[in-house]
């Protein structure tokens, strides 16, 4: 039995991998008035009093809600709402796992902006910190933009912990091919929320120039080839990947831009990376192939083809790049901190201590192992200090 | 330390009563291929073909999200959704821990009928069921009523939940005094959520005559006195009443309505019932006194000044009204009929099986041990039966 039908058998039996515990047992009476009524009563007076205290007294001291309205969910697209839970509710286990955090899958049914951001608004007395997921761009990033300032974190994962991800993974392969990342020219493939959000953290847009150092070259692509300053029908984010990014105003097509580059990023589609093109980059290059369940390209041939490191997002080969690694640390230094939003900041120092969390890099070990659940805890450590 | 020390003292020491917990363990790559991805790819992609499998599959198959505005929390009033969350925390625990339903608190900072019905039904693809919450009348009618045809059982607590274990408490009392129910004069004193409801299901309003006897004489007294038709003020749900009850027309206070009245119902404020109020009633009556934390009149009191029997919220006396006796065993029932909605039919049934839980009742025994978890079961078993 393969692994699909496995996982849809474990999700039948099971009925979802997900389900609520009871702190408290109710044997007697005075359990129920305890955890109920009437002795809950003083619990809710002294929430009232001091609004504040919902974060020491309550579920929103630990909770987050993981929101998606099914339109890009894993890369199946827009499957709808009830075809995101399942990997909501997956994304909760390794919140309780990896972190401790009760997260409550909430998949929503609509995609407009703004009945999405209202919605969050509205569900923030509830919740320590919210986890956008699956959500398409480019509204993934006006959701998540809009709805900074609500009082408590709101990230959005795909975005943020892949970059936090691929960061650290290429902090420590710069250490493995000597040579400073921001001397690197790298190439991203993809522009969606995981490929504009890499750009960024590359490009330290928005970020602190004391904790980030901009990488002088980078180039992203699209479907459509280079994006470009002036390329026609660029989205909003687009063009802002078209300021930030290809200094040299190239054109063309994947093959083009890697021309000389050291680092090859795919957060696109699966076998579209040829010898063709590790040929066209710098020798001994660094490939992060991380299609899935198919990569850019199979990692044998991308070491055929004379890749000196290669990660991919599968956990059958050496450095796997998986979210896991970033998001639960992101949110339980987030919540231990009672901080109000994520910064960028915290963002770097989550990626810092992702990466340090590899004494030496090799090219087989530029990530650590994603069962580590030791990870989780350092990156926390950093983020709660950066808070 | 009294309860109310104590159950603060819990709450912050746990951090709230409830968690989440994973069904499965992650310990290697195999667990979390299954559990996440690739494999729950399958799983999604079964449900973006026929998304009913979202109710086999998922959380959405035992779910239920306990949803407040935080209008009417306890009898504290509208102290705001932050402060109703200990209350539908201790929801959720008793959900998991009678009929092992799993709960959710969503507290939601909005009062606007609109707003709360938007969110409830963008939130249905999640949930299996909604349990309306410590929402104030009349909005909570209007809220419940325009959710009824969203696919998935929408029941609000303090209407219903209440209404049932009343119903079977009278039930009960009835063949304790030996009058047929149907024969008595009933005074209910409050017309909220719970008042308004118990006077539908003693007049069978909506109900089926098949499953519904309802009461000759009926009374509800409010703050202003007796409801009665052309009473200046009435809101809509209060000219229902109205309508329904009062055939005589009366006039006055609730001395005046209790005049030979069988049984009193209190559910407004503690310590309003006198010495007269019970004399104006007929010989040995029944006194339902369920304002919580003080009952309208203390038992002690009540039997002194005549009563037969007397029932009240509290665990510290015979006959426990608490609503914890309905909703595990009514949202059970539905559940497992995959119910798309709770027909009046499915809550008689409820109020019947609770009242047959008990063999032979007495003045102290109209009701079940609200401990005794085994009732739940057989409230459920009633409820999918008339599903």
């Amino acid at each position: 039995m393969d692994i699909y039908t496995q996982s849809i058998k474990l999700h039948k039996a099971k009925g979802g991998v997900l389900e609520i515990k009871s702190k408290v047992k109710i044997r007697n009476h005075k359990d129920l008035s305890l955890a109920y009524t009437p002795g809950v009563a003083a619990v809710s007076i002294a929430i009232a009093k001091n609004k504040k205290k919902a974060k020491t007294l309550t579920f929103k001291k630990n909770s987050v809600a993981i929101i998606s309205d099914g339109s890009a969910v894993l890369g199946l697209g827009n499957i709808g709402p009830e075809a995101s839970l399942p990997v909501l509710e997956g994304k909760a286990i390794l919140f309780k796992e990896y972190a401790n955090i009760d997260a409550i899958p909430l998949a929503i049914h609509t995609n407009k902006v703004k009945e999405i951001v209202d919605i969050v608004k509205k569900l923030e007395p509830t919740f320590g910190g919210i986890n956008l997921e699956d959500i398409s761009a480019p509204r993934c990033f006006e959701i998540e933009q809009q709805l900074q300032h609500i009082g408590i974190p709101v990230f959005h994962d795909d975005q943020h912990a892949t970059a936090i991800v691929v960061l650290a993974a290429l902090l420590n392969a710069s250490k493995v091919i000597k040579k400073p990342l921001d001397q690197c020219k790298i190439v991203i493939n993809g522009a969606g929320a995981a490929g504009t959000a890499i750009a960024k953290i590359l490009k330290c847009i928005g970020y602190s120039k004391k904790t980030c150092i901009p990488v002088k070259e980078l180039i992203v692509v699209d479907r459509k080839g280079i994006i470009y300053k002036g390329r026609k029908g660029l989205n909003k984010p687009k063009q802002l990947l078209a300021r930030i990014t290809n200094k040299h105003h190239m054109q063309g097509d994947l093959e083009h831009a890697l021309y000389n580059a050291d680092i090859f990023v795919g957060v696109s589609k699966g076998n579209l990376l040829k010898k063709k093109h590790l040929q066209a980059m710098h020798d001994k290059p660094v490939i992060l192939a991380l299609a899935n369940p198919t990569p850019e390209i199979d990692p044998k041939k991308a070491k055929a083809y004379g890749a000196a490191i290669i990660a991919t997002g599968r956990s059958d080969y050496p450095n796997q790049v998986n979210n896991v690694l970033a998001f639960p640390g992101v949110f339980r230094g987030a919540l231990d901190a009672n901080a109000p939003r994520i910064t960028n900041d915290m963002k770097i120092a989550a990626a810092h201590a992702l990466a340090a969390t590899i004494k030496k890099p090799t090219k087989n070990h530029i990530l650590p192992n994603v069962l580590d659940k030791k990870i989780a805890k350092k990156v926390a450590k950093a983020v709660k200090n950066a808070a």
